[in-house]
């Protein structure tokens, strides 16, 4: 392991690496179609959800449209899926509350005792391309414990621009290499590390469910940390 | 009191109203300059550094400079009185030092008490012209347990600017009735209200010790909470 001693803040991706999007998703739409009596191949919404997620990004990037929350970005695919899809039944009312199911992801099962004990020793805080109030409401429902929320949406920039991670930084009031991003993603921290932020690694082999491919299965590069999850985090950094 | 049943997140003006700046102040560089063999009449230092906070920030609000974070406001301030009142024997690390006071100072004794209650039942965050570097600073070290820390520095608008506060409930992707601005400063409240947030007052009557004018020692106007301080404020939201 590298020296860590300069690292003062964790900054953590949020969807797949903290929270379990699909299967949170999954149950979530399940059990409120059932409710409201619409039927849908939930899972299949939530997987053409996700695959359309980096390309309305992009979009964005690339600065063909201004600025878009990821919460309207969210709304404008579930919408185009709806229609694709032949889902009946959903009204204005039904589609803000499914939308807003990105706010009620659950935590893996290791995510909140790990973030607890990183706690103790360093600032905790997101860094994700949720906006912030997706970020804030998953927070309080899930009980995630951070010091401080931090989002794309605060510098404009969507993770991997280097913009994302720099700026993050900048508002700690701290050095890139005083922070380490911690993600379960190989592109993530290879983008952070050329910004020169500190990288920790762990895998969620189970994150996309049966689309999983062998992506993020394992560490692809010399993270400066790699563990098996975020408890095992919290033991390597001595928390 | 008002119907506050739309309210979903109380945001809370730091400096004053949840802090006790200048008695921190005091205490934190009297036992510096003790330690480190400087004298200096460090209340009067405090004193005019705090004078010196809104000339310092009506400069960037004018446009006459570009935004500058409070702590580097702070440090022209610094080094400017030290010049003034004439204080020897502080080089470049201790006045760094000296200036991340501000990182440091104490919570009033009711106020992580109140946050602790308030927080079962909302959103609870700053809305402080301190940066994000120094509120999450001050959060960790005085065990504030925000939320979500939100700052004059994420919108670049100081309070009073009404985007400070329009901005704020944005980033929540609240609407400004959603927000209550909490403060024990009418002229914060005022300008909260007129963008549409709600607004609460408790009152501190030593924020400025012996330099206390009848200012702010009562709520001046029909604000829809007035409490007696942070906890009693829990009680009448109902936490």
């Amino acid at each position: 392991m590298s020296d860590l001693s300069r690292v003062k803040a964790l900054l953590f991706d949020v969807f797949g690496s903290v929270v379990d999007w699909r299967g949170s998703l999954i149950r979530d739409l399940t059990d409120y179609g059932r409710k409201i009596g619409v039927a849908a191949d939930w899972a299949l919404l939530v997987d053409e959800w996700r695959a359309n997620y980096q390309p309305s990004m992009e979009q964005v990037r690339a600065g063909k449209r201004p600025w878009t929350k990821l919460d309207d970005l969210h709304r404008e695919t579930l919408d185009m899926l709806i229609a694709r899809l032949k889902i009946e039944g959903l009204d204005e009312a039904a589609r803000r509350h499914v939308n807003l199911g990105w706010h009620r992801l659950d935590p893996w099962p290791d995510a909140v005792a790990g973030l607890t004990r990183l706690k103790r020793k360093y600032v905790i805080g997101t860094l994700s391309n949720g906006n912030l109030g997706l970020l804030a409401a998953m927070a309080k429902r899930a009980g995630l414990p951070w010091d401080v929320i931090l989002s794309a949406e605060l510098v404009r920039a969507y993770k991997p621009q280097p913009q994302s991670y720099l700026g993050a930084a900048e508002l700690l009031s701290m050095a890139p290499d005083e922070v380490m991003l911690c993600a379960a993603h190989n592109g993530d921290l290879a983008a952070a590390r050329k910004c020169g932020l500190r990288t920790a690694f762990w895998p969620r082999p189970t994150e996309y469910g049966p689309r999983q491919t062998p992506r993020d299965l394992a560490a692809d590069s010399d993270w400066d940390v790699v563990a098996a999850d975020m408890v095992d985090l919290a033991a390597r950094l001595g928390c």
